[in-house]
């Protein structure tokens, strides 16, 4: 079955579609946190962040069929929807951030977020981390460190190290936040010199796909205050930590305690929905609207704004970024008790954590890691892995995961660790 | 009511956010080919392809509301619905065009579609129209003659005068064929001379944001040959004229006769559900996703596709390419009876037709049309204009709009034509 599928797969959709685990799971049905194979056995969920109030919650399905059999059209109408959303989703951000643009992916509202900056200073130039994704569109990929564009890289992007709690930038944990800042200060001069000049710096706050590194808050201070010297936009990508993840705060800049210029959001934003957004200050996306004509067909339709609206019901009636926060604590708590040779650091931050492996000779553990994560696939937990070296287990599960997922998780994970071979 | 949604517009979304209409409407509800607003008052939809199939079809709203109450997860586990809509799909395309990529909104589409042109030939060089419309990301909407990007245009785009049965490229109806052609070969020798190389030209078979010029199949051969002479891939736009809407093809490269290489399809594909997608040849495929990683969360998503088959079920149970003939047909005759000083033309081709209307000193009227599309919102009926100079009138409806509603429509446009001053 799953071998037709894969070839089904290959005849259909190509080459290099990515999957997980070496034999693919084929998820039939989706509860809470719980998901289930065709052949019935079910697995928890410690991966999937897009379901974010958890798998089909009934709320949410319920403002979706309500909506999609009133009407489905677009903004060029009037609509309360997308005005109660932006309303009420405004309202959880502050530095003046009262606007937004609704559209269908976090890559649109990233490519959004980028020519904000650009019709504000009226430069191209954009700085990144070297270990990033902010998303798929032409534009908005050249930010990642992917296979090379054809044509070759643009001039106007420059990459910095990505800061790192095991192997700190600049080499030691202490100095970190400065070494950091201190590369984007030079890659805001590169991008000067080479007559680009510097439009802003996109960043996810608590660096998701960078290995979510153990960082204090304050530790972006120095680097926000080198952007805002050099008159950038701080465009903060909220995709990962937002909607209460972090569980300390609402969102991840909130918790490292700065000032975003623009925010973006998308995956959680409707639980799984296709929606995202741009959102940021008056005078900001004045200079966008008169710089560029922009208007998305199925952006802020009147479904997708009932399914984020949905979703954001669920988050406050349900208390989830408390639970965040507790069951994050707890699962941290049990991670760091954990005693294995190859065990460099547990992290995390509410729901976002996991254990970094590395190898008795200082080399990433990642096949370690790698062969970790089919244990658990084995053993009926979904999780995976991330960082430059893919060596740190990722758990990012639904918001509505409690202690006792985070002790099936734990206990199968003590297991796996003590029977894969190092 | 609508004077405080404006108001609420202006304060969460910022200024210039398109709506329709003078006094713009604010619709509540939807069925078939008719629409309601808040205040109770009913509209005949002549305007909007994204309800394909018509507003809130019942067959569509109940499989998203079943399959987002079952699953929506995200293509890197395996399923059954992204193949199952992928082999329904591209049966309707010949030409070795087999395999897909689904995707949220045409922009991504088409973004897409363009790499995998950049991909197969290592070039950059792109042609589109002058007054044309692919998508609003980043790249894709330097395709378009809106505002100019910051930075300035980029050199790789050259545009071509769109083709126009009024006032046809070359000057001649008879030789607007070739014309075009030449503009096209020597767009290519420019990017060539360049450096940029030629990787390939992006269209609709209709012309659809050009005006839907009147031309007959085999118009666009010499420009085809031009472009396969030049090594540069065909990227077909079948965002609008795709699914039938054509009534004689169910695409339209096919009722134009020649062979796309890319085929990119957006707004009615899932009846507004944000679903898109780029189709191509096996090989060209691998060549993109040998060249550029590529993933997106939502596209193809469970939901996604679910909605997308129950948007072709419809589309064949129903017979609606049939009745986009047989309905187009009639429309047409009936516009071709106005009469009207300044009507300069009746044209279309199934459900996606219209009148150009042009001043007696051989100004386009442009004011006439506006007055003439608010009439006809004041009578109950919404359509809209389009064209290099705004003054066609627009009429493509839902696919379920009968004889009885173009009769409501024609009778309307008449009593309004009648009415508009000149």
């Amino acid at each position: 079955m799953t071998t037709d599928l894969m070839a089904r797969r290959a005849r259909l959709l190509g080459p290099n579609m990515p999957t997980f685990y070496d034999e693919p799971v084929h998820i039939v049905k989706g509860e809470g946190v719980w998901l289930w194979d065709a052949d019935g056995r079910k697995y928890l969920d410690c991966y999937n962040n897009v379901p974010h109030v958890g798998h089909c919650h009934p709320h949410v399905v319920e403002a979706i069929a309500k909506q999609a059999a009133t009407l489905n059209t677009h903004t060029r109408y009037l609509h309360d929807g997308i005005l109660d959303y932006a309303e009420r989703l405004t309202k959880t951000l502050g530095h003046d951030i009262s606007q937004m643009i609704m559209v269908c992916t976090g890559s649109e509202a990233n490519d959004i977020a980028l020519r904000m900056a650009q019709a504000v200073t009226g430069k191209t130039g954009f700085i990144a981390t070297d270990n990033t994704y902010h998303g798929n569109t032409a534009t908005v990929s050249q930010l990642s460190t992917r296979r090379p564009p054809i044509g070759g890289y643009a001039g106007n992007i420059k990459l910095v190290p990505a800061p790192d709690s095991v192997r700190p930038v600049g080499g030691d944990l202490a100095g970190q936040a400065q070494a950091f800042a201190d590369h984007v200060a030079a890659a805001i001069a590169e991008l000067e010199a080479a007559g680009h000049g510097f439009a802003g710096m996109m960043l996810c706050p608590s660096f998701a796909n960078e290995g979510f590194p153990a960082l204090e808050p304050g530790f972006l201070d120095p680097t926000i205050a080198a952007i805002r010297a050099a008159g950038g936009l701080v465009l903060c990508d909220e995709v990962q930590p937002g909607f209460g993840r972090l569980g300390s705060h609402f969102w991840g800049h909130d918790w490292q305690g700065f000032a975003p210029d623009v925010v973006t959001v998308g995956k959680p934003m409707a639980n799984g929905h296709p929606v995202a957004a741009t959102l940021t200050r008056p005078d900001i996306m004045a200079a966008f609207r008169n710089a560029f004509g922009y208007f998305n067909t199925f952006g802020g339709n009147p479904v997708s704004c009932a399914a984020a609206l949905a979703t954001l019901d669920v988050i406050e009636q349900d208390n989830l970024q408390a639970n965040a926060l507790t069951t994050g604590h707890y699962a941290l708590e049990r991670m760091r008790k954990i005693k294995h040779p190859l065990k460099a650091e547990a992290r995390g931050r509410g729901l976002f954590f996991g254990i970094e492996f590395v190898m008795h000779d200082g080399r990433p553990a990642t096949e370690f890691a790698a062969q970790v994560v089919e244990g658990m696939r084995k053993g009926g937990v979904l999780m995976n892995r991330i960082g430059r070296n893919m060596n740190t287990l990722k758990m990012r599960p639904p918001m509505p995961f409690k202690t006792e997922h985070a002790d099936l998780a734990m206990d199968l994970l003590e297991q796996v660790l003590a029977d894969t071979p190092l």
